[in-house]
C-alpha cells in the first residue's frame, strides 16, 4: 500500500481535518474592535485574525503603559479561541516602533525600574511563546525594542522603503541589549551575524535585513498588511496543534533561559541604569532628542 | 624549517599514510551483495564502497521490517573493516523514502507503537553516528521520514527534477517530528530555517532545497549515482581516524541527548499516537491514501 | 516626545559621549614600537590601534616561543588604556601563519608536549576574549592554526589573491582539531559548514572563503592593512563598555567550555600526539617538507 506518511502531505492536506485543523469555527464574519490608549486591535472573526496597531505618536516608544496595554492586549487574543493569528503593525506613518521608552529609564526610583524591565520581560514572554501565528507588518523604521518586537514574531514582512531601518541598534548609544535580545537575534540571523551586529549596533537598510535574514519579504509600502494577510492565511491552513507543537520545541529553551534568570536580569538593569554614568548618557540624549523635535 | 603543521598540508595529502590512511586492504577487488526483503546492499571490497538501495514499492515506507532491516544491514557494514562508505539510495522510481509507515501506527497496540518507535529511534542513531562514511542519493520525492534519513548522512545529492521535493512535512499533517529530527535540521539548515520549515511542514523542491542547504548538490537524475560515487571517493581520501573523530565530535551532543530522553520520547509516542483524536485522523488519511491509489 | 531608546540612535552616535565613548585620551599621535623575536607591535597611540605583525619567516609557525611572546605581546596591549584596537597580520610575504609548528610535536617529551598545548589554549583564551577590538589583515594562506587566529578575530580582511586559502585542515593530515577550534569555527561558518569543513580538512579559496563567511571582505593585497585601518576605525566609534560587554555575552560560552576542560584537553593532546602511529606520521611529515624545501 501507498502508506508513507510523507507521501501523502504532498498533496492530500486535506485529508486531515476535524480534530487537528483548528479552533476557529465555521461562518463567523463580523469584525470585533477593541481598543487601549496605546494599541488598536480589529479582530476579523471570521478569518480568526486580529491585527494589533501600536498607536502612541511619534514614535510608539514602549511605555511601562504601552507594554503593559500590549501584554494584555496580546493575552487576551490568545485566550480567544476565535484567534488564531495575529499580525502587529503601526498605526504612526514612517515609525513601526522605536523601542524602549528613554523617559522610563531616567530619575526615576529603583523600584520604577525595576517594574519597567518586568513588563519588557512580559512583553516579549507573551510574544515569543504565543500559541497564534504572529506575523509584523513592518510598515516603518524598527530599531532597537522594536526589531526585539518584530524578530519575536513568526514572520516578518517589511516595506522595501530606503529610508526604514532595522536592527538591534543599542551598542551605539552605550546601552547593551540583554541576553534574551541577543538569544533572540541568534535563533534568526546565527551566531556571527548577530555577533557583528551586535557589537557595532548596526541597523540595516530593509534590502540588507532580508539578504541577512532580520526580515524574510520586502513588499511596496502600501502592500504591507495584504502581504501579511496572505501570509497569514497560508500558515493558518496548518493544523493548529502541530504547529504550536513545534514553535515550541524551538523556542522553549530560549524561553526557559529569561524565566529561569528573570530576577537577576531585572537586578542587572537596575543596576546598569542607575549608575550615575548611565543617567548622564540618557540624560544628554534625551535633551539632544528634544533638540531635534523642535 | 618550513614546518608549520597547515602549510603542508595545502599539497601534501599523500605524505600522511600508514597508520592514518584507514582500513582498506589493498588489491582486493570483488564485489558481494547481500539482501534482505527491504534493503539490498552491494559492497565493492576493491573501493571500501557500499550501496544500500532501498526496494519496498511502492514507496519505501518506513516500516518495523524495514527499520529492522535497515540497522542490521547498516550494523553489518559498520563492523566490516572492507567498507568505509555507504552510499544510501533507492531501487524505487521516482522516490527515496515516503518516510514512517502509517500502517504501523494505527489499529495496533501500545507494545507495538512502542517497538516501532524504538526501531525508527535505532535507524537514526546508527545512520547518524556511523564511522563510515555516508552519503545520500537522492533519486526521487523524499519527504518525512525520507528526509531525516537523508539529513544523517554526511553529504547529500539529489536529482534535478522540479517534481521531486524533500522536508519535514510532518505538521501538514497533523504529526509532530520529534526533537531529534529537529535537532538533527537544526544541524543541517539552522534554526530559523527550521522554524519555519517545521511550523509550515515545509516541502523544498530540488532547487530550493540546494538554496536552503538541506541538499548539498544537485545533478541530472541518471548521474545522481556516479556523483555520489565521485564525492564518495574525495571523502575517503581522507583519513578515517581523524574524520571519524572530527564526524562525532559535531554529532555526538546530539546523539546524547535521544540516547538520555529514549524512553520518554517512546512514551511521548505512543501517548501521541494511541490518543482516539489520531488514530481518526491517521485512519481517515490512510482511506484517502488507498482512494488515490485506486 | 520623540523618546524611543532606538530611533534617535539613528542618526545620533554624537550625543553619547563622556563616560561612554572609550579609552584613548585626546590628542597623543606618538607611535610606540616593540617587538620580540617572532611578534613585532607598533602601536599609534593617537588612533588608540596597534599592529601586531607576525614575522618567524619562513611561514610563521606557531612553536612555543612564538606563542609564549604572542601572548605575552597581547596582554601588554590588553592592559594600556592607550590600545583600544589590534590588527593582526603578518610581516612574511605570502603567509599569515602556517599554524601549530610541528617540531614542538616530534620526538619531545610529555612535559614539553603539555606546555607546549597550555601555550596554544593560551593564544586562543587571550585573543578571543580580548577586550579590544581584533581585526585579522590577511595577507597570505592561512590554514590549520593560522585560521584559528584568523576566526578568533572581530572582522577578518583577507588579500583577493587565488593562491591563498584559509581553512581548518588538520584532518587532512590525520590530526584531529580540538572541540575549541570546532566551537570557534561553528560560531563563525554555523554547524553544517563546519561539519564538512573539519570532516575534509577543506582550504578554502579566498572568494569561497568569503562565500561560507569564514572571512568578511576580500580587497586587494597591497591594500589589506589600509582596509584593516579604516574598518578599525568605524569600530572604534561605538562606545568601548557597550561592544565589550556585548563581545563576551556572544563569547563566553564558547570560552568557559575550554576553561572548565583545560586539564583534559592537554591530557587529550599529549596521549594523542605521543601515539607511536602518531610520531611516525608527523617525522614522514616533517621529512616530505624538508625535501619540499629543498
Amino acid at each position: 500500500a501507498r502508506r508513507g506518511l510523507g507521501l501523502g502531505a504532498v498533496g492530500a492536506r486535506g485529508a486531515v481535518s476535524g480534530p487537528l485543523s483548528g479552533w476557529a469555527g465555521p461562518g463567523r464574519a463580523s469584525r470585533r474592535l477593541f481598543s487601549t490608549r496605546n494599541i488598536l486591535v480589529e479582530l476579523e472573526e471570521g478569518a480568526g485574525v486580529a491585527v494589533m496597531k501600536m498607536k502612541s505618536p511619534p514614535v510608539n516608544s514602549l511605555s511601562l503603559d504601552f507594554l503593559t496595554e500590549f501584554s494584555i492586549s496580546l493575552e487576551k487574543l490568545e485566550n480567544d479561541r476565535g484567534c488564531r493569528g495575529v499580525i502587529l503593525t503601526s498605526a504612526v506613518p514612517k515609525i513601526f516602533s522605536a523601542g524602549l521608552d528613554i523617559k522610563e529609564m531616567c530619575g526615576k526610583s529603583a523600584e520604577h525600574y525595576a517594574e519597567f524591565w518586568r513588563a519588557v520581560q512580559e512583553m516579549w514572554l507573551k510574544l515569543y511563546k504565543s500559541n497564534m501565528v504572529t506575523i509584523a507588518a513592518i510598515n516603518g523604521n524598527c530599531p532597537a525594542g522594536g526589531c526585539l518586537m518584530a524578530v519575536s514574531c513568526d514572520y516578518r514582512i517589511m516595506a522595501e522603503n530606503p529610508k526604514y531601518s532595522i536592527g538591534l541598534n543599542e551598542t551605539q548609544l552605550g546601552i547593551v541589549a540583554p541576553f534574551w535580545f541577543k538569544d533572540t537575534m541568534v535563533n534568526t540571523i546565527g551566531h556571527r551575524a548577530t555577533e557583528r551586529s551586535l557589537q557595532l549596533g548596526l541597523l540595516y537598510s530593509a534590502s540588507d535585513a532580508l539578504k541577512i535574514g532580520i526580515v524574510d519579504e520586502l513588499v511596496p509600502e502600501e502592500k504591507v498588511l495584504n502581504a501579511a494577510a496572505a501570509t497569514m492565511s497560508q500558515w493558518l491552513a496548518i493544523p493548529d496543534y502541530a504547529r504550536q507543537i513545534s514553535k515550541s520545541m524551538m523556542r522553549k529553551p530560549t524561553l526557559d533561559r529569561l524565566l529561569t534568570h528573570r530576577e537577576s536580569d531585572i537586578q542587572n538593569f537596575v543596576s546598569f541604569v542607575t549608575k550615575d554614568s548611565i543617567q548622564k548618557s540618557l540624560q544628554m540624549y534625551m535633551e539632544s532628542l528634544k533638540q531635534r523635535k523642535g
